[in-house]
């Protein structure tokens, strides 16, 4: 590992460092307030209460097989050569909600699921028995069965009172699942949050219409949409806003209707008056920009913007400033808004399988090529900041540290996995 | 590792190996035929063609920085001490599609992502400049640039007919970002597969209604769609299903005409008459019905019904047994519809936090908490295949072999990670 001793490089002073960025603006973020959510709508939210069983889990005593409830000292005797027949006396499906009485002596057929009749004390399966005669009167049982056999009891899996599930969990398919077992129709949650992306340019036009040259596709706004939806928001994207500071203004007005976070690409370079998105949110006051000690996406932008306070961060136009932006300062803040620790991308750590160069005073996220079973990771070809195609190929981010300006073949180098 | 030699043990008999009736499974699903896709609706499709660049990437020469656009000779000679002073003969902002001109001896300010003027050969950004006179007629310079500085080329990050994306690969959030910028308004791919899920049984009753002794909520069909949807389905529930084998039939027949998938729960256990599930698709002709060597999870089933010979799961009713299930069985039917290798559960390796036991002849998946960096894993309290907020515990699931019967604290273990 070559240390580089040039942290006062010219054109590096004044970058604020990332981690510092990161919890600055991390710091800033209020979390949604909770509601009251169907369960339909609870996937992926965050609990804001602790939920208790109000019925014991499962509510009542049933059977766990399909077969004979009895009273377990009547065939407490039973063996293939010693087989005792019991009088089938009625049955009982799942989903029964008649009341049933087992008299000593006699048995009740019984289904998964259904409620245990009083007076029984053990289900004996279908296959200890000779499945009972063509007429349902009686069965033969060949084997025993012991008090509590196949019996499901109240409260074996919950007790009432008992924690289901504490606050801050994310409803994932199991804990919705056990919302829903539990009887809960509603739960007291944060949703996923509402993030809307807009991508402002001139030179931008939509992806399948033609255009001219100096003119690009847009690709920052699906690209973003589909990571924020992959890290847990609700995304929707905004149609291209063009150069004009009125547009920028107006599309912002509209996405707070129904946004809990504002993402932009593009407009926040050094260009001065080209630099609407910018000039737009000086206006609105809040928002300040700021050079990172990063690269790609130096340029960050983030504020609080509208009458509710909206986090808004202005991203980088370039493709990969913006993905990668989004992947470090973007996707904590969902789990920040739902009230719970900022979840990052996974880090490990690798060999590089080839050198790498990056500027002194800042940390590089180059993209990479991780065998995570080999423990090596290999930068792709193509790592500048609009080379989208190299990126397409990488699956995770290799970090090399503000104060290394190049690192060998072999060297060891901590990595974010791309998602 | 105490290595139990039942193999042979009563009951076990004729059940199918884990692996066996996975293999048969997946061998039976078709790919989806492949469709012309809207980007919007390619999220998590996979390409069925190579994705070639159409146009090069960037598809002009522009400017990576706001600056000047010079001819590099002009500038040669710039330092703090020997300032060059060139006339601005215009601005090239981003998206400007007129024709520009550099003429020997000037330049022109252009913005980033702006297309270089012909006769220019570099750009020098504005940093290394007074900025330009107040009124841009001038500006002077203070370094050099180097001829192509700060140009990124036609075709830098692909070239005409390069492949960006090759068919099998998954969309996620840069491959469509990749696709936009390539110009794609759709591509051929197969769409995610569209699961419907279905539970049956007299004793279900929807979370937040009253029930009565002998009731439970229905909890499965919701925790199995937003397991499917975590899985890369897009999925659906239908209302819960009676018991009665005509309004089974419909509910199918009904979800077919827009499932790729379907799924039930419930009625395949061993009761006969009551197992409606088992009863309406045996009329349906291609259902089997088999008994697995694992546990939870015995019962499953699995075949094709309707014109499309939509391929079926019928998982038992317990919500263990039905989650497990469905994560060994169902999650990986979702890549091979999408005519890719099927994808499963992460599997690491353990250490046994505790010891456990395991029915021989049978592959116990035990549920557990993983803790990945100490590798170590416990198993949950309350493993009865009802006890589903012990599954709400878990996050991986213990392996333990067909012959093994019981571990003990300490012993090494294949776990599968729970998504």
């Amino acid at each position: 590992m070559t240390i580089a001793g040039h942290a006062g490089h010219t054109g590096q002073a004044g970058l604020q460092p990332v981690e510092s960025y990161l919890s600055e603006v991390l710091a800033a973020i209020r979390p949604l307030p909770p509601g009251e959510l169907g369960l339909d709508e609870a996937e992926g939210a965050v609990l804001a209460e602790d939920v208790t069983a109000a019925w014991p889990l499962p509510p009542f005593d049933n059977s766990g097989m399909d077969g004979y409830a009895v009273l377990a000292a009547d065939v407490a005797a039973a063996a293939p050569e010693r087989p005792v027949t019991l009088p089938v006396r009625g049955e009982v499906p799942a989903g029964d909600t008649r009341r049933h009485e087992l008299a000593p002596g006699t048995c009740l057929r019984i289904m998964t699921g259904a409620p245990v009749p009083s007076g029984a004390d053990a289900v004996v399966p279908v296959e200890w028995t000779d499945g009972g005669s063509a007429r349902g009167r009686q069965v033969t049982f060949t084997r025993p069965a012991g008090p509590g056999n196949a019996i499901r009891r109240a409260g074996g899996d919950a007790a009432v009172g008992d924690v289901l599930l504490r606050a801050g969990t994310r409803l994932g398919p199991v804990q919705l699942g056990l919302l829903a077992a539990a009887g809960r129709g509603t739960v007291t949650a944060r949703r996923r949050p509402r993030l809307t992306v807009m991508s402002t340019g001139n030179e931008l036009i939509e992806p399948g219409q033609p255009v001219t040259p100096g003119q690009i596709w847009e690709s920052n706004s699906r690209m973003l949409a589909a990571a924020a939806r992959q890290a847990g928001f609700r995304a929707a994207r905004l149609p291209i806003v063009p150069d004009d500071k009125q547009a920028v203004l107006a599309a912002i007005e509209d996405a707070l209707a129904s946004a809990d976070l504002l993402v932009t690409t593009g407009g926040v370079s050094m260009g001065g008056e080209h630099d609407i998105v910018k000039a737009a949110l000086h206006d609105l006051g809040t928002v300040t920009f700021r050079k990172i000690a990063m690269q790609p996406g130096m340029p960050q932008g983030f504020g609080a913007v509208g009458p509710a306070a909206t986090p808004i961060f202005t991203l980088p136009g370039n493709p990969v400033s913006a993905y990668v932006s989004f992947q470090l300062f973007v996707r904590p803040a969902a789990s920040v808004l739902q009230g719970i620790d900022p979840e990052r991308l996974a880090a490990t750590s690798a060999t590089l399988a080839a050198p790498v160069r990056s500027p002194a005073g800042r940390r590089s996220f180059l993209r990479g090529t991780l065998d995570p079973s080999a423990g090596v990771v290999a930068p792709v070809s193509g790592q500048q900041s609009h080379q989208l195609a190299s990126l397409a190929r990488a699956n995770a981010l290799i970090i090399v540290p503000e104060a290394v300006t190049e690192l060998p073949e072999g060297a060891d180098v901590d990595v974010l996995v791309l998602p």
